[in-house]
């Protein structure tokens, strides 16, 4: 499966890599590049990420059209596409959740609907921009489609070709259960991270608490060093699971200071070693993860 | 400085590093090994780790003892001690949490209560046992020595002087101090991974969420693989300082819970930069940490 010419817009690392993965398997001839920042648009170029910038209307004509850009921007990204769509392009995109997504392209695509193909590959990097895409990022990775009633086969497997050639795993998921599932492993874990650095950075002797961290908090911390900008969209755009799941959080939590406070090591014992164990049969055995 | 004899109770990762460590520094001439394992301990001196196992009475009588056991057996480690300690052994311990260990202390050792140093060094792995113990494992980490009004300077120097020459920085702290700190950047962070992996664990379709489960993920919860019996007891031994932080999480997550649900997105994005930044700021300019 190859495509002619394949747009990208938003030519950051997700966009970007897609690109690289599909020239290095020959599943695409030309690769152009749509966005608002020229200069970033050119360097990507000048790294032969892409082969030249172009405007929304020849964008839309491609054959496929990659839309990587955050979550709150995708409704203004399809809208602008949306007039000048050719008959048989395929859309996909890379948004960390999907029925905000799949909200926004009932929207703005009306009778190219079925041509959508809701996309999120489970991969990234703390880097992010054109000059950080790889080829490989996609490599034995998954990603998940969350196709719906009204999406054309033909265009879910397209994509899926696509994604295959550039190394990912695809798997298809109901939106609602992406949505679910993401909010719980990735979307909670990294609000959680960001709440808890924030409340110590907030003290008056912070500096004090974080002169003694050491391994395990960097560890537990690493995803608030994701971007803030990118965060606060996905949490506004999967409010409802993520509530849920701050919800079940908390009350896990409420259970344990519950144990702790009524001296309870039996109850703690069990709770911690549930946890060591799900983790380990998660990583694989003999793995340190 | 150095001793003529050190006697090791508790001959594990850390136990067994400082041996080595202050082997290969020549700050020792013979290093005693003293636990309720014959076997663990016979394997320690296969290992080189000590050069003998000796009972009580005898370890007692070393020129320094170092406790390197779980919070929680540090009394009874003490008592045993205690009618046999020579007049002018030091005795230093490892644990993860100050108040409860002088505590234990106070009651078990009477009037050599002065010579007790009680530390915690801020190093470990997700390896433990004699097998994994390192010559480095200190070198460039910091240790809190946390003495109490009672205790007598020179001690706090020969313990001060033995971590040196394992290439440790020393720090002193109060001992409530220690526990307050400790119980934020340590204890809350693996409570709180532990609880959320176990809350996923013991969902109806938590392979489902396992299976998308990736890096980030895998971050937040490395610190759910530690020793389930280990963190019950510093959960237990610490609970005042750690119930506050837990109060003081759940709060935090109340309020971005707040946000996110009255799509204040002006406030998580605060939340998060100030996290972000903060982060950046201890981990260090340039650093991805």
């Amino acid at each position: 499966m190859s495509v002619p010419r394949l747009a990208i817009v938003g030519v950051g690392l997700i966009g970007g890599s897609f690109a690289l993965a599909l020239r290095a398997a020959g599943a695409v001839r030309e690769v152009v590049g749509v966005g608002r920042n020229a200069e970033r648009l050119e360097a990507a170029r000048a790294l032969g990420v892409i082969d030249r910038a172009v405007g929304w209307q020849e964008a839309a004509q491609a054959d496929c059209v990659f839309v990587a850009v955050p979550v709150a921007e995708t409704g203004g990204v399809l809208a602008a596409l949306a007039p000048h769509l050719g008959a048989d392009t395929v859309v996909t995109d890379a948004g960390s959740t999907k029925v905000s997504v799949i909200d926004a392209a009932r929207s703005a695509l009306g009778s190219h609907l079925p041509r959508f193909v809701p996309g999120h590959p489970i991969a990234g990097s703390e880097r992010s921009g054109a000059a950080a895409a790889r080829a490989d990022l996609f490599r034995a990775r998954t990603v998940v489609l969350t196709p719906i009633a009204e999406t054309a086969p033909d265009a879910v497997a397209r994509v899926s070709a696509l994604w295959t050639a550039a190394g990912a795993a695809v798997e298809c998921l109901d939106a609602g259960v992406h949505d679910r599932i993401f909010a719980a492993v990735s979307h909670l874990p990294h609000v959680a991270a960001f709440a808890l650095v924030d409340e110590l950075a907030r003290r008056d002797d912070a500096a004090t608490f974080f002169r003694f961290a050491a391994s395990g908090f960097r560890d537990f911390t690493r995803i608030a060093g994701s971007s803030p900008q990118m965060w606060r969209d996905i949490a506004l755009a999967n409010r409802a699971a993520l509530i849920d799941e701050l919800d079940a959080y908390v009350a896990a939590l409420a259970a344990v200071r519950a144990a702790i406070a009524a001296g309870d090591g039996e109850s703690l014992l069990a709770t911690f070693s549930r946890a060591r164990r799900a983790r380990e049969d998660w990583i694989g055995p003999g793995h340190t993860g």
